[in-house]
């Protein structure tokens, strides 16, 4: 048997975030983003709660093939493009959309392309309006274009960039318009699709114009920020969830856990969670972390350890060896442990661990 | 292909800090403890590393039963012991020794042992000394012994505690010796070895005596805490590295990357490495984190996104894209990083994520 800590993943939140946000966003073509193993949420399980999207998009050339092998069919796009030129052979036999965001792709391109007349390969050409991440800038997007328009094994080419501040649009050192304005330039007379929209434009500003958005954390039910999840109407796909181990009765001065920073002022009840930062629960967590025992909220104690965090149970009545603890999903958002722990939600949906046991709702 | 990060595990380094743990504490046994897939590290790949050991220590059931398929014949113990009854059918199965520190597992255990009369089970019974997360109460203790040592079952049982502040032995919440103190008082006249050391007491305390010592983190290479790993003779098992796979030319005000956190004061070449914290790098790191590209020491700069983060390439002559970095390992401790992002080396290791491709040095 596993530990008593669990993931459990709801297939149909998936499939209720996903109508969301084609709801947002009329009109336009949704890539579900799935990189990182769906955010932790499983690819095979994405497939079935994104089967309603136009594509999935993702980074990992490794995982792009698992996703035909697991049987989708629709298009797949690499958000980071291909590594080197051995990727290119997966490009072709699974079929890949690719960012381009580096000249050294485009030789790449030129290279594996004028070896074959088979394929066409579309093409997200990426730029770099300001996050000054991945991208060519305004001035290299244009010739990037062109000597990608020439090759005949280039399809479309997508004109795409990626925002720093969608979920902060007045953000003073680059504020969203200025982004915008960047990449509006840039892309001037050309023609081509637009892709420009993350989750929290999706959710914050339909006003942008974007032919394909790409909605990432949002389709797991937790907020690119601007607002809770909840109410932007969007339900948790996973729920992690654990067990008391173990319970303390302590007296008013006695410390818990690693490095004693925690003492108690009064009498206290403290139970043992079968959960710590290998599971992928954030050691910055600190005292006072929101935490669900037995359908009561209350909250963490002291350090997180590797396998185990202590509860305060002292107003938790009836908690035994066995209660149930509910360390986020309904009821107890991801991202309010999250904001507590310093972090955001995508970090912690991301964390959960190989040794955690994985179920469906 | 998968993207360019990768864990490179290095098993003489394994075998070399096991060493170096168990000259520290001669005449005692070891436990060397793999639990969350040993450290990140692997169970196979601990199997060989840790051959030497007198037995494995974990705290998962199933990772359990893995170590035995996998070939291990010397003891294995589950230091949280065993959850429910189905887990004891693992326990003789897999021949486990077990923690035992509450009294539902003496119930549970009493129940399955009076079903059949094969097995001996050896326990090791944990004490609460202070840091009230798992085990008996002083007071407490010596009737689970009874209760235990009356079970016709019931094998060895040995006298286990853990410290909270072994790296901290001057806390002045609770000083290591009121923990070993309250220990001694609570096992008086009972026999039994005794098993107290985990990595920090075994590097540091080799005065108190530990019949069994449970090294963890520093047989992969970390510190627990007092000196660093290399000052102790230990050497990194783990090196995670990467590559650049884009570069920035910005000038002076430049923002990078979410939240445009950072500013560049002057024109600056920042590079983007394939490693974000979907990776498992974590996500505090701030601005200043110390990286190596080439060979040459630089640092973050802004913030780390889930796939990617930025470093300074101003100083690194000859940086390119497809250049190495060293996130951690041989010239950059785990520790180090851990330190700039307020945290352990422990959860560094143990949050290497299932998508980055670990190989053998």
């Amino acid at each position: 048997m596993p530990r008593p800590i669990l993931a459990t993943i709801d297939i149909s939140a998936l499939r209720h975030n996903l109508r969301i946000a084609k709801a947002r966003a009329p009109g336009a073509r949704i890539w579900a983003v799935v990189k990182s193993n769906a955010y932790g949420h499983g690819l095979a399980r994405a497939i079935r709660g994104f089967a309603d999207a136009d594509g999935l998009a993702l980074i990992e050339p490794d995982y792009a093939m698992q996703l035909r092998e697991l049987g989708w069919q629709k298009p797949i796009l690499l958000l980071e493009g291909f590594f080197d030129m051995a990727d290119l052979d997966i490009v072709t036999a699974a079929r890949l959309e690719v960012t381009v965001h580096r000249v050294e792709q485009i030789a790449m391109l030129e290279a594996f392309l004028a070896m074959q007349t088979v394929t066409k390969v579309n093409i997200h050409l990426k730029m770099n309006s300001g996050m000054n991440r991945l991208g060519f800038t305004p001035d290299a997007f244009r010739a990037a274009h062109a000597r990608l328009r020439a090759l005949q094994g280039v399809g479309d080419i997508t004109l795409m960039t990626h925002l720093a501040n969608a979920d902060d649009p007045l953000n003073a050192r680059l504020p969203l318009q200025q982004q915008i304005a960047t990449f509006e330039r840039g892309i001037a007379g050309l023609a081509g699709d637009r892709s420009v929209a993350n989750s929290a434009v999706d959710l914050m500003h339909p006003e942008l114009r974007s032919d394909w958005v790409r909605p990432g954390v949002m389709l797991y039910g937790a907020t690119p920020g601007g607002g809770s999840a909840k109410s932007f109407g969007l339900r948790p796909a996973m729920t992690l969830s654990s067990q008391i181990i173990g319970i303390q009765h302590i007296a008013a001065g006695e410390a818990v856990g690693y490095g004693s920073r925690f003492i108690s002022a009064t009498p206290m009840i403290v139970g043992v969670v079968a959960c710590g930062y290998a599971d992928g629960y954030p050691r910055h967590a600190p005292t006072g972390t929101p935490v669900i025992v037995d359908g009561v909220r209350t909250e963490t104690v002291g350090r997180v350890s590797m396998d185990m965090f202590s509860v305060d149970l002292t107003n938790v009545p009836g908690a035994q060896v066995g209660s149930q603890v509910l360390l986020w999903g309904d009821g107890l958002s991801v991202d309010e442990v999250a904001h507590a722990a310093g972090t955001i939600g995508y970090e912690l949906l991301c964390a959960v661990a190989a040794r955690v046991p994985f179920v469906e709702a």
